[in-house]
């Protein structure tokens, strides 16, 4: 078991739909609620048990939707949403940068100027916990120093559904001798862009794991969206207290809605603030069934005796409990059999669920999604 | 409405599991006593509608077997199984020419040595009736003449899925201009051979349906296989009488198991017994998903609603009733949702579904099949 790190608190943002894995992401039970690797554990429930080593177990904070509340509360257990509570409520999704400054922005609040925060998406897959874990002491040391700290994961090919980052020189912090400044953020490249970053060996795969001094992050924010600085502020400086409710009704709904990446990252990796930490550890953001097959052992997801594979070893199935499922001749066949919605496509087509799910949106068919 | 032709009886041999169009078809539910096509009826009820004007009617008799007895009657109003009834039901399978042959041997001792039978399968779907009738009618007329009369079907393409026949010279016959000598019958070709016949103008299609006095069939299986023949007159005789249990029970598990085709057609082809008469009407014995999906207007066969395709414009879709069916970028996509079992394959794989059946028994998931 890793020590805890003194003053690290994790804050973890639990939205989004997982559009592109419909109908087994849906709207009411978005894939951070879900056990998509047949795990046991929810991605959301992983997620904690990786950070919680880390934080000490009251330091992880998740930031969700009314919609989820409950269930994020239910799948783990000791969030409460009162007074010092940590799981914090936005009454509407206003993007990354705010669910993420507000849960800096309390935290500052609360443990006061030397509190670090590192957030990390509720819905990622990681594979090797030890190096995770030593990627964020890093990182957290780096961000002690002063930085904006973002994990760089080695990318084992080029991929084109993830963004990257690029390392530049030494970042001359002591306890964090791998870290180097982040030059620039790149989103999802084309295949060819992709092959010339990674034979630069200067580039990795940008998670979107930030780890930062709250203070640090907010005074980045006062300087970048002075609005939404003072927004989340004025939201902070009341959340545990009764005017909580009285104050986010007013405030909230006009804060920017931007990502963290946009609003912070970009900017002030501009600026030479921004600093990268390697991270050895295997990431996925589980962003398409392609995705998620890669990461489903023998290919199934539910019952593997419900399915039959003919001429199509490497289908991908999950399947739906009242059926079986025979796929026979197309290696590359996703299945998704879901209660009311059933997806047949392929590992190549795999970005294109996403078309299904507004074409069924065009028909009225929000009950399907 | 067509004039009943004198004497002509229809056979209509109601068997076979349709393996190959699992799971819509089972062994409790074979394809014969399922709308495949969403007409509203039967492939059974569609080939008796057929048939009926040209018997009149009480000139078609059914035989099948015991599991699928009542259904049969259900589907088809006026069928019975006491003396004189239509509905012949084998105590066991013995194929196709202890089948027809049983109802030739019936309809001999009912109706006497002009009775001209003609058989034809309860699950092809036929698409010109005005042309199917024209030919079974010229096919009449070339039986009373003696022959052996099977149907050519005009082939629209070198399918590797029919077998062919092959015809000679005018077989002479004054009521039937288009009847020629059949040379001989060739089962499923490869592309290349069947591109060959195509060339040379002789061949067609054989659909299995044969049209012959019943008496000329019992004479030609009397000469090829005696002791089934003799069987056969032996349960015929006792048909109508209290006696057809005791001798059914006693002779039909031992009567020869063999196909129509080896029994008859192609030994009395080669002596020139044969004649084949044109049929211009389109045809499919509805072989596999392939050959079904081209059968079904829309590709849908079920709720159309339910059914979203993305970038697969052709794929082809069975509904379950409980859930919708989303296929995105498979064009060739067969989909098949029913009670118990899903099955997604491709046309090009149509042929390959025996397999799954095959691997599911093999796991004695009988409750499937």
């Amino acid at each position: 078991m890793a020590t805890p790190l003194s003053g690290f608190h994790a804050v973890v943002p639990a939205g989004g739909a997982g559009t592109r894995l419909w109908p087994l992401s849906r709207a009411g039970h978005p894939k951070f609620l879900l056990d998509l690797t047949g795990s046991g554990r929810t991605l959301l429930q992983a997620t904690v048990d990786r950070l919680a080593p880390l934080t000490g177990e009251d330091g992880v904070v998740v930031v969700t939707g009314v919609r989820h509340a409950d269930e994020v509360a239910r799948q783990v257990p000791g969030l409460t949403t009162g007074p010092g509570g940590r799981l914090l409520v936005e009454p509407s999704p206003r993007d990354s940068m705010a669910a993420i400054g507000l849960a800096a922005a309390v935290l500052l609040e609360r443990h006061g100027p030397d509190v670090v925060i590192g957030s990390f998406a509720a819905d990622h897959v990681i594979g090797d916990t030890d190096e995770f874990h030593a990627a964020v002491r890093e990182a957290v040391e780096a961000a002690r120093a002063g930085y904006v700290v973002t994990i760089g994961i080695r990318a084992t090919g080029p991929s084109t559904a993830f963004g990257y980052v690029q390392a530049g020189e030494s970042a001359g912090v002591a306890g964090a001798p791998g870290a180097r400044r982040a030059s620039g953020f790149t989103e999802k490249p084309d295949e060819q862009t992709a092959r010339a970053y990674l034979a630069t060996g200067e580039y990795r795969w940008n998670a979107g794991m930030f780890v930062v001094l709250a203070r640090v992050l907010l005074d980045h924010l006062d300087a970048q969206l002075p609005a939404l600085a003072g927004g989340l502020r004025t939201i902070a400086a009341v959340w545990d207290t009764p005017e909580r409710d009285d104050v986010l009704s007013g405030v909230w709904p006009g804060l920017t809605k931007i990502a963290i990446d946009h609003a912070i990252a970009e900017p002030v990796a501009a600026a030479g603030g921004v600093a990268m930490v390697p991270g050895e550890f295997s990431w996925d953001d589980v962003g398409d069934f392609a995705s998620l097959a890669g990461l489903v052992p023998g290919g199934t997801l539910g019952d593997a005796s419900a399915v039959l594979r003919v001429d199509a070893p490497d289908a991908f199935v999950v399947t739906g409990g009242d059926r079986t499922v025979s796929v026979v001749g197309l290696p590359d066949a996703v299945v998704v059999d879901t209660p009311g919605a059933l997806l047949v496509t392929t590992r190549a087509h795999a970005q294109q669920v996403k078309a299904a799910v507004d074409a069924w949106r065009a028909q009225d068919r929000d009950d399907l999604l």
